[in-house]
């Protein structure tokens, strides 16, 4: 198949963002009556949203911080309050457990994290996290009794490296232990903080198998269910990443004394692969979407013709060979660029990560969840990074997404209705319910 | 006039590139067979190069540092052994007089400065100064009496300010007094460290009348007369120059989960922009330049859609106001970019200098010494600001260029060949020459 037939092909199969109305592979039964506590689950963000609150109304409660240190007691508290038995893994992530009727089960997992980006708001983990809580809660309160045992799990550090669900998945710690963080202290340093073991992190490892599923709770992060007016985001999986250091090299000179005609102008020649990108990009059906970020010309002034420039591209897909081939297409470009200027470009492969899937019984056991609520759902990839890609490495994964206001996150004006969080969480509950019934 | 019949009008008649072949006022008479000794100014040339060299071949020796002190010094003893009387003024430009036979008349200045750019090369500053020494001592040793005195003079500070001829000039010293320079001194004490005293400096002016014309012999920095094989230009004037601040407004947000279509990329409007400039600078025939050279996105991360882009426009000409009209242009091209893209474009000014043109009988005086040379001469605009340009302010004023091998200069690879300075130092001392015998 020639390279744009398969971009064709590959952007219709990986779906897009077609409205699903799939059915539940199990029905909930009795439970089907369950429902969260909406506004004790609102007033509950209202209070995390203390910690680290900062003058602009934003959340500055960066992983291993003291604000970070002081929220995760809060949320010990509410998991009390819900009747778990508590605990801290040795990589420092927060565990409360309600036991199963079926001892023999391995435990169906849910959750989210609680720290923030520096200047970030309060939904963007917080929502997952205190709905798994409330569903736990609320499960107890109402007395259902489930089979498997349900883990609410708050995983640390997410915004800075996933640490938390990569020590649980199994990754070599040499990878991340090291590393600096917002907070100013390493990793390790991090772990101990917060009440983990840096030097045991194997403890926390959960193998393949010893989970029954992972299902989290998320604000989109994005604007497509606002724009569509769809409560409840299924997501199809969470999308595969390639970024790219592009140098463009051409040749410095003074801007006064040479012609338009004569120039190597390494800006110019960015300038123009920047506003090629887009167009390469949105060439074929498709959510996948490509950035450049950051820039710099030198020497960078005024005066001077830029002699280099160096940028970022960034791609994103749940194909990654739509993202090869689309970059072979921007690289082609380029280099067409860089001959009618007088100019190389140069590209150095600088990060890159693997797609995530959802489990497609998951994905159906969530849509189903929502049309029996009578809520409207909706398929898309996730463009962000969550934790449950880390779980989909050891067991089957789903994510809820509801709304984000103006498609905004981040940021101190981040926000998601009341009510369509207590939307969110009652098919987070019904989803577990779901799973519960049927043997994945 | 509708805008664009001025700007094709003003193109034409700021003359562009035309040879000419324009006669001098004044025949030389029987010094016509006087020439410089292109050897001996060549031999200079490389002894001068060794202050401030640098590991790359290329010359580091910004005003005010030890290397320019002491080129200074050697320069003097240059004045010295030319026949010359020396002084330091109390801007600390070096002046070598050589007193001609007519008491009352003023002299002619001629010039140019040896402080380099960080990293700059030999050829910019220090041809048009030993090039002016070189012309006095062949005057005298060739017996040739003036009716004028003649002045040679080293300015100080030129690439980091043009410091000595704005107080020759008279400007208010405020202005520049307290300035940092590249040497780490500030302009007031980098005059005391070279001989000057700051604090006496009106004593440097000098009125207008008080000078019969200056002219000064540089390196093109530019590549038009190496492309047009032409050994001579003939300097129409030292164009005007415009820089904007431009800072594009649109809307940071997560590179994964925006999708294209619902993006503010301030980046992308940007290169728009940039790409744009060009394009509209060239729509109308002349020489005029614009240049972006500097660039910032903010928040300037690989995964994080720009929110803002920064950015600086220059632009240059002989004719301001088809600099201004252009910038209507480029500014209205703009807020379309902005329109379609949801960014606004704001711009401010943020430095200007006026053109300075050379005196049209000082410009068919160099023509003429050229062509009577055998050397053909073309006319053009300087895109670099020199000395000549505060100069003009208070005399006729000329400038003599000599290629630029490759167009290149404020770099190691800056480089004019020892022939074509040779010329150019003959078409000077036929110019000071016909300038002594004219009555301008």
């Amino acid at each position: 198949m020639d390279r744009r037939a398969f971009l064709a092909r590959s952007a219709l199969a990986s779906a897009g963002l077609a409205a699903s109305g799939a059915r539940p592979l199990a029905a909930v039964g009795p439970q089907s009556a369950v429902r969260v506590n909406g506004e004790r689950l609102s007033r509950q963000l209202a209070e995390l949203a203390a910690f680290g609150r900062n003058a602009d109304g934003g959340i500055d409660r960066v992983a291993y911080s003291d604000a970070d240190r002081a929220a995760r007691e809060f949320v010990l508290g509410l998991m009390r309050e819900a009747g778990l038995a508590v605990r801290i893994d040795t990589a420092g992530n927060l565990l409360g457990r309600r036991e199963g009727r079926e001892r023999n089960l391995p435990p169906i997992l849910c959750g989210s994290h609680i720290d923030s980006v520096p200047a970030g708001g309060n939904y963007d983990g917080p929502v997952g996290s205190l709905a798994a809580i409330e569903v736990a809660r609320a499960l107890g309160e109402q007395r259902v009794a489930t089979r498997h045992p349900l883990e609410v799990v708050i995983f640390q550090n997410e915004e800075n490296g996933k640490v938390g669900s990569r020590a649980m998945r199994g990754e070599d710690p040499a990878a991340y232990l090291e590393q600096a963080t917002h907070s100013g202290k390493t990793v390790r340093e991090g772990i101990r903080f917060i009440g983990g073991d840096p030097d045991r992190l194997a403890l926390a490892r959960r193998p393949p198998g010893s989970v029954a599923a992972y299902v989290e709770l998320h604000i989109e992060q994005g604007g497509v269910l606002e724009r569509e007016g769809i409560p409840i985001g299924v997501v199809e999986g969470i999308v595969g990443i390639k970024r790219w250091a592009v140098t463009v090299d051409g040749f410095a000179n003074h801007a006064g004394t040479t012609p338009m005609d004569q120039r190597q102008d390494a800006l110019l020649a960015a300038a123009r692969f920047i506003d090629l990108v887009p167009r390469i990009v949105t060439s074929v059906p498709g959510a996948q979407v490509a950035t450049v970020g950051s820039i710099a010309a030198e020497p960078g002034a005024a005066n001077v013709i830029a002699g280099r420039a160096r940028l970022t591209l960034e791609m994103r897909d749940l194909e990654m060979a739509k993202v090869e081939a689309l970059f072979e297409e921007i690289r082609i470009a380029a280099d067409g660029i860089g001959e009618a200027s007088g100019t190389r470009f140069a590209f150095e492969e600088i990060y890159r990560t693997e797609p995530a899937r959802a489990d497609p019984r998951v994905r159906a056991i969530i849509a189903g969840a929502a049309t029996a609520l009578g809520l409207e759902s909706l398929s898309l990839p996730s463009g962000a990074g969550h934790d449950a890609q880390e779980m989909a490495r050891l067991a089957p994964m789903g994510m809820i997404f509801v709304p984000s206001r103006g498609g905004i996150s981040h940021s101190p004006r981040e926000f998601t209705d009341p009510q369509q969080i207590a939307n969110g969480a009652d098919v987070l509950l019904r989803t577990v319910l779901a799973l519960d019934a049927a043997a994945l």
